[in-house]
């Protein structure tokens, strides 16, 4: 029941020149379904990735640190749903580098050459011998217009396969930036989401890459959250392959960078919100809008004080416009001198609060003609500077509880 | 549908000299229950005060606290249910001077020395003529053997009044210590929970209460979340009239202090246990302990990363050995430099995780079993120190959606 997201036609996911993508059913924990993907990686293309703040992070996501640290090329990435292979220590560790070992060996590299990802339960023994048994097949599936599936095989709770498609020109050539995420609970990342791959031919060199993967995950996966846990698998990776012909893009000068960091950034954003959309039982999509903060961090503090309350998650689940919920919520957002009397609420465009209380031409019937609705902002004026921010997040309902409680069954 | 809490009786509610209370029914927002309390206070009491940390705080909370500074004797306290007369800026503050001046008027004393409480939806006006109207009736009913119907007068969506007595002799005389809660949603305390009224006929100065009362709520009202929502209400206040004919408590020195303050802290602590067993939507207790902490707050930053992960909660609600969300919760908790290798994890009696993942003695079945309690401790065992903390959740469940979208209608 994702809200207002559909899954993209395979046709609108254009190639990108120098990744192909093969998925399979290793059968890691439930038979009938694609659970395995291998994305190759075409010589000369650089990665950048950022990865969860999360200290139980999973013996994969220290397996892609270590190994982009080394600076070796990257020859491909392999991601499994069904077991997160997280909290899983040493012997973990030890699964994931078998499955690396196995996928060097079939593409004739080494093992620091390919990244290793997985999503789904935390601290169970990742079954890598299916994974490993399956790595063939993924190969012989492997191609470039294989996007569609390939979203649809890093799913786990997801209903909706996520992935889009940009094109841009970059010195009259014409460039593409298409991406794909998966994630609907555990969702509030911090530096990155549950598992974002975003791919581009234009040539950008690895330093420069990483500049702009950290600023797009600023502004789209940095800005989200379903239930405000961490996930201890978050990652979110840029590829850029070169295969474009274009310039190498080497630093935040280049004629090219903003052009492409914006385009790199409208897809993450993209992917980001249709996380929220999909999110675990969502049935509202919630824009927070904090503006008139003394700083940016301030704005964010309110911001997620709002999307993060299981009151005002609730009251948006029953379209009740049971505002004071969200007034509650930027009372206790830490902003230890705000004055309440200059802040103001907006639902929609309608004004709901000023003067530290309700607005008196605030009508009830306005406040519940937009809680209705599907998609929902509410829009936050401090009062205090001209710092802003955004952040995206859903409603709390039945079906999230049910599809937490049951998730392992 | 509370966990392993029912309603006290009324004959174990012992009475505290100097403490008057009367119920009446103000209909402030539903006929048929008594929703007004005034506790009248013999001359001599003194009376201690925490309050809310929300930058919204309700229009009482902002006349409690500039009465208490005026240090004027308190002659009652005026508690009604149903509006929480928060986010009502200006008129809000007038409506509730409205009342205060009523009962001053009745009891022949001055507005300062009334203190005001509500508790219920946020930001409507509260309805203060109705109130007026019921307070010769609550007035007319006050007597010191009445704690029963006024724990249950200042309830909301809770399902149990919470209240209890204990005794303790000082210096050879009979001291009574008798307390009441209000909260079963909205509850993150941050210095004080939703409406905590706790009397003993000891006799302590207002310095030395005060430091009684932040001792006491620091290791319970604080200690305690339902779903990590702040209310704008939080008020606990902590009564000594001095009837006992005990030594005036002076300060923390004198040979009465630690007893007294022991037996308060209990009394504090049962009571935000209770507002914990009758959370809202729980069907399970669970105490947190975190301990071999570097420091008190990083256990608690654990403990409450814990407490708040809706993941976690919904996995007690199903009673799913789920336990990596444990896992994750502890390593997003912000302890950046946590060694995941030295933390251990115990359920109940089980030990579920070392060495960074499952223990290799875990059995699904011994998570199950205690997973299926209805009272359960998590011990987390950081590895960095000697400090600890205890924090007492409930889960997350069905209920808790429902009772919170349904709240106004």
């Amino acid at each position: 029941m994702a809200v207002n997201l559909v899954a993209p036609k395979p046709e609108d996911l254009l190639r990108v020149k120098g990744v192909e993508l093969g998925v399979a059913e290793a059968g890691v924990r439930k038979a009938g379904r694609k659970d395995l993907l291998v994305m190759r990686l075409a010589d000369g293309a650089s990665v950048a990735g950022v990865f969860t703040q999360n200290r139980f992070c999973a013996a994969p996501v220290i397996l892609c640190r270590e190994n982009l640290a080394l600076g070796q090329a990257v020859r491909a990435m392999l991601v499994n749903t069904g077991n997160a292979n997280a909290g899983t220590g040493e012997d973990g560790l030890a699964r994931a580098r078998r499955a690396c070992t196995e996928l060097a060996g079939l593409l004739g590299c080494e093992r620091a050459q390919i990244l290793p990802f997985s999503t789904g339960v935390i601290m169970e023994p990742l079954p890598v011998e299916r994974i490993v048994a399956a790595l063939p097949r993924a190969l012989a599936d492997c191609r470039e217009d294989n996007w569609a599936l390939a979203a649809e095989a890093i799913m786990t709770t997801d209903t909706v396969p996520k992935a889009c498609s940009r094109q841009l020109s970059l010195g009259g050539k014409p460039v593409t930036v298409t991406g794909m995420a998966k994630g609907a609970g555990m969702i509030r990342p911090d530096m990155a989401t549950m598992l974002a791959y975003v791919a581009t031919d234009a040539a950008v060199d690895q330093a420069a890459l990483q500049k702009m993967l950290a600023s797009a995950a600023a502004r789209s996966f940095n800005r989200i959250t379903v239930d405000g846990d961490t996930s201890t698998n978050d990652s979110f990776m840029l590829i850029a392959t070169g295969a474009a012909g274009t310039q190498t893009i080497t630093d935040e000068r280049h004629a090219d960078y903003a052009a492409l960091a914006e385009t790199v950034a409208e897809v993450a954003e993209w992917l980001a919100q249709a996380i929220i959309r999909d999110g675990e039982g969502a049935t509202k999509f919630i824009t927070v809008q904090v503006e008139g903060g003394a700083s940016e961090a301030e704005c964010s503090k309110v911001a997620f004080a709002i999307a993060h309350s299981p009151l005002v998650k609730t009251a948006f689940f029953a379209s009740d416009p049971n505002l004071g919920r969200l007034l509650c919520a930027i009372g206790y957002a830490g902003i230890s001198d705000l004055d309440v009397n200059r802040v103001r609420l907006h639902l929609g465009g309608v004004s709901v609060a000023k003067d530290g209380g309700l607005d008196p031409a605030y009508r009830e019937e306005d406040g519940q003609r937009v809680m209705k609705q599907s998609e929902i902002t509410v829009r936050v004026e401090l009062g205090r500077g001209s710092a802003r921010t955004t952040v995206w997040t859903c409603d709390l309902s039945h079906d999230y509880v049910s599809i937490n409680a049951d998730y392992r069954s």
